[in-house]
């Protein structure tokens, strides 16, 4: 399935990023064109949601090898990209596959191309990955739901389809009649600004609302399922995500509406 | 207990409002001229609040009568006072004394001076009516107690210390430490723009939160009970109140939290 934006393009040699600071009134897209740029990106939300910083913060290192003299350069790179965003795992993991490649190669020329190959794998292995949640999770909305969400965790918070958001696009895809209705997401509004524009970019139908009106919906039965994303899913099955996600938790709980 | 502020004034004749569309960043004083423009402040929000509007209505009557040269004039003004605001009860009750007044007096004399007695009456009698919900409620909270409130029920909507808040103000009176929460309360944001400000005027710590946080509060003990208001109680003691109000009893419910 492919979306009508993307939130990161790899052109020519040129990395280019949707500014989702501009959503949902403007859509622009950024040429990062070196690793200050990268970073001040990721510190400043340009780019947000873990799996996109990962592949971004990837690509970021390749601009810094292109752009390098020195091995050393690339090393104080990924060192800077480290530094961006404490909470984001994805963005470790590919600052640590970096890591590894420059322990494999010494001159500049197989580095930079190594750099790329790695980006480009981490990007591709993102977006596989949202399209296999969005099959394994599609045959939990069944046709004509209506589904509160919470927060971002769509495809703007990856290069794919999405997290949480990927077995709604599923659906879609397959023919459900669909509602999505969409939490605001105080205080930084991610449902209204990010959700609701996605799922409009898709034609899918959805609902802004104010997130003290979730308990009222559960309890008027105008809500048949919630949907989630997780920033951290620990071994024993404890989720960490977006403040609102447990009391919307407590309260899909205590009117029986499926929560996943 | 007197408050900093007045919500309504009658001076020398005059019916002088707190604007509280300004408000937190202005403390505006406006004189409201004749029934159209008390009509236009209730419906703009100027002022709000059941028990207010039902005491800046009456003091519109008072205008009217002693600018009107009929009595089918100031029954004009009941009529159009009336329309400007379906959901509080205060404004009907009111006008329902306002138009017995005009069964009992033919003459516009006597008309005007007790119409005028009527609003100072109900006027008054608000006051008491918040002292005594303060009396009332004031046991219920202990010293050191960290409180939850969600939206506006404080003096800002009444003529006197307000009625959920009117416990929090007799308490903080007598001595006792205390630390009051503000739900925003979207999305009029009553919470942020009102009660925050009001509980500052009287020098009560408060903290502003959003609306998603109170299951996380709750869930880490860092409220000891929740008060709110009521727009109206049925007979069986169901209660009606701003959107969020049943979610928070749900949440406080769930984690054992006294809510009143």
């Amino acid at each position: 399935m492919r979306l009508a934006f993307d939130t990161v393009k790899w052109e020519d040699g040129r990395l280019i990023v949707l500014d989702q600071t501009q959503l949902p009134n403007r859509v622009v897209y950024r040429e990062l064109k070196d690793v200050n740029a990268v970073a001040t990106a990721i510190k400043q939300l340009v780019i947000r949601g873990a799996p996109l910083i990962g592949v971004v913060a990837a690509y970021g290192v390749a601009v810094a090898a292109y752009q390098a003299n020195t091995k050393e350069e690339i090393i104080a790179a990924i060192a800077k990209l480290r530094e961006t965003r404490p909470t984001a795992y994805n963005l470790f993991y590919a600052m640590d596959l970096m890591r590894r490649i420059l322990d494999e190669y010494d001159e500049l020329e197989p580095l930079r191309d190594e750099i790329l190959q790695c980006a480009r794998k981490l990007h591709e292995e993102d977006r596989q990955i949202c399209d296999m949640i969005g099959e394994h999770g599609e045959p939990l909305i069944s046709d004509g739901a209506r589904v509160l969400t919470h927060c971002n965790a769509g495809a703007l918070a990856t290069t794919g389809i999405g997290t949480a958001l990927a077995p709604i696009y599923k659906s879609w895809e397959r023919g459900k009649s669909l509602h999505v209705y969409v939490g605001e997401t105080r205080p930084a509004l991610q449902g209204a600004r990010l959700t609701g524009w996605e799922l409009m970019q898709t034609g899918i139908p959805v609902t802004l609302v104010v997130d003290n009106v979730r308990g009222y919906m559960f309890e008027k039965d105008m809500i048949d399922m919630v949907i989630i994303g997780a920033d951290r899913i620990t071994k024993n099955g404890d989720v960490v995500n977006k403040i609102g996600s447990y009391e919307i938790a407590v309260l899909a709980k205590h009117h029986n509406i499926p929560f996943s």
